[in-house]
């Protein structure tokens, strides 16, 4: 369903031949209207990949026409000529598609520092053009993975309308967005500042949540195109609810399908006295290695989880915090609580409650485990 | 050589049966006199083992007699019994060297939320008081080892006094301070004012810029013990020096026993508009976990560098970033620079240096890469 769920777009995706092994590469996403209404939101990395830079140029008149995304290169740190390469890719899709460069936004994900091989990319993009399809969406989810292995989309319908959606990512994984291309379409009749509150309010509570290594990418993209084929204009709180339910369902599919891991961790902060404590408490637990490596050794190591939230500048008393794994409360007031033995880590979710005692707020955080096949995948990537 | 280097110490390291397997794990160090100068510096978490939280109220005095360590149990996060715990091991100390409790500091290393076996512990004071040597300086380091492969000391001598001094540390290794247990002894004629002031700028050049996994422990200590003996008051400048040389060394040995690494590697950022823009961006590439494991697989993948580099608030045009790995200017301008395949990562030591452009301020961090023994380390480390 994916992208092509939402009525008013097709979708391709095919083998351009940019990445080596011949797998899918090169998608398309076209909005064919009536409205080409879109918002955007893009990494917060200070090194921005060639297509974001165009991308955000895009998307700063509120109108996408169509979406060009590759795999197999990120077109990243490649100088003067990697954004004329994406300027010529906006320039192929506007000519075969009819329409102006300045509504087609690139996307690109692969290895950083290599520039694109552009007579494939710009012959792909008449192929994935020719093969434009309303059942296309399933190929373009699976024409965007990296070192994903299985591809991700998802679909909420509203009264009358839907958002649809693919995402990739498997690694690179952390807040500000997370080596993640995103693609959301709707039929829904919305201006694009609509869309833009909406799909800014959605990420700051799920992709900006996902935290699998702490890495923070050169070319996440998250896109939100309404093309208001339905005819309908939403009650926008519903639609809102919508895009997070979209948002929040691949966020958990990119750490479900993270690089290596073998657990999904669930933190949980309670009773912080600020959001923003509960966010960097919960960011700084995600992130500690040994902790990860101790989850991965189904190890309920409450002592790292309070050595993480002791690094931050969050509310709280040292001898009044305290952690539960997986419903065991093995923490309380900063010192031994139950029994840890009777922790049971045997399955692939953990949940990680800290209790900060300093007030009622609340975030989720969600990560992976650290594991050997993290560092194999990681060690031997562009090798 | 070790903390009895210096003239006017005695030290002894013991098996006091803390450890289940046998290994030493109980050191003492005396200063005899005439001085009791001293100086510390603790963790910078918020949440400090009880140990921590019992010699900082010793170093208030500046005067310490003893110090007592213990490996197999950090006696963190262990509430009021482990307070308790602690001062009754620096009342036992007190007891047998026939000195005031107030001037033993304790420190204590190992798993994070257990009680230590003080029959044990007590018994231990004891027996080490009763080896206590003029030689006894290696014991000691062997007695504080957790996973440490090796035990670590150094010495530094300047013109009639000398700087010993041994250290532990092989996880949890991070910046304000790192899982290590460091004590540092001069015969040198100094108030704990000069001591105070030469370990700050010491440890903040040398200790808080390794970062080997980017988790900061509950229990780091570093203290320097003047016991005067040598008669000699030495010019500051040397003896600054000196303490600093100790630092260095102990700290590269720390980076070169990490916890299951295979490359030891040394960040340099030069050319920052301030020494903490420098900093900022040198842990931001040693903290990160992708470029750690590519370096583990001898990829010299600049792209994870610049990536790292984005994530920071300091000041560089992206476009102006240079980066060289083993001398090899990879990046150029924030694009591709030399012929990648020219870096020879053979050895153990990698040399990344990020020029940002941006100025003449310069600082090094020391940090590992991050391998599938780390993780094997960190999950079976309490279990």
């Amino acid at each position: 369903m994916s992208v092509t769920a939402a009525k008013g777009f097709t979708a391709a995706g095919i083998a351009a031949g940019i990445k080596e092994n011949g797998n899918p590469d090169l998608a398309l996403v076209v909005n064919n209207g009536p409205r080409r209404a879109a918002a955007g939101v893009f990494t917060s990395n200070r090194v921005k990949a060639a297509p974001v830079l165009w991308s955000e140029q895009v998307l700063a008149s509120g109108q996408v026409s169509a979406v060009v995304l590759n795999s197999g290169g990120a077109n990243a740190c490649t100088g003067p000529k990697g954004f004329q390469d994406t300027h010529a890719t906006a320039e192929k899709v506007a000519e075969v598609l009819g329409r102006g460069a300045i509504e087609v936004a690139v996307c690109s994900t692969g290895l950083i520092g290599v520039t694109l091989p552009m007579d494939k990319v710009l012959a792909g993009v008449e192929t994935a053009a020719a093969s434009l399809s309303e059942h296309g969406g399933e190929k373009a989810a699976i024409a965007i993975k990296t070192t994903d292995t299985v591809h991700k989309t998802s679909v909420v319908t509203g009264a009358g309308w839907t958002v649809g959606g693919m995402a990739k990512g498997a690694g690179m994984l952390a807040p500000g967005l997370a080596t993640m291309l995103v693609v959301l379409t709707t039929d829904a009749d919305l201006e694009s500042e609509a869309l833009d509150k909406a799909l800014r309010a959605a990420t700051r509570v799920t992709f900006d949540r996902v935290d699998s290594d702490g890495c923070m990418s050169t070319n996440d993209t998250v896109l939100l195109l309404a093309s208001g084929s339905s005819g309908v204009v939403p009650d926008y709180d519903d639609f809102a609810e919508a895009v997070r339910r979209v948002c929040d369902d691949l966020g958990r599919q990119l750490i479900g399908d993270a690089e290596g891991a073998s657990k999904e961790i669930k933190v949980e902060v309670v009773n912080a006295a600020t959001e923003e404590d509960a966010v960097e408490v919960g960011r700084s637990i995600a992130r500690n290695n040994l902790l990860k490596c101790a989850i991965h050794g189904e190890d309920p190591n409450w002592g790292r989880v309070l050595s993480a939230i002791g690094t931050t500048r969050a509310a709280f008393e040292p001898d009044r915090l305290n952690v539960a794994i997986n419903g065991v409360w093995v923490c309380r007031n900063g010192s031994v609580g139950e029994d840890r033995d009777l922790v049971d880590m045997r399955y692939r979710e953990v949940h990680i409650v800290a209790d900060l005692a300093a007030g009622t707020e609340t975030a989720t955080i969600w990560t992976n485990d650290l594991t050997a096949d993290y560092v194999h995948e990681n060690s031997a990537y562009s090798s």
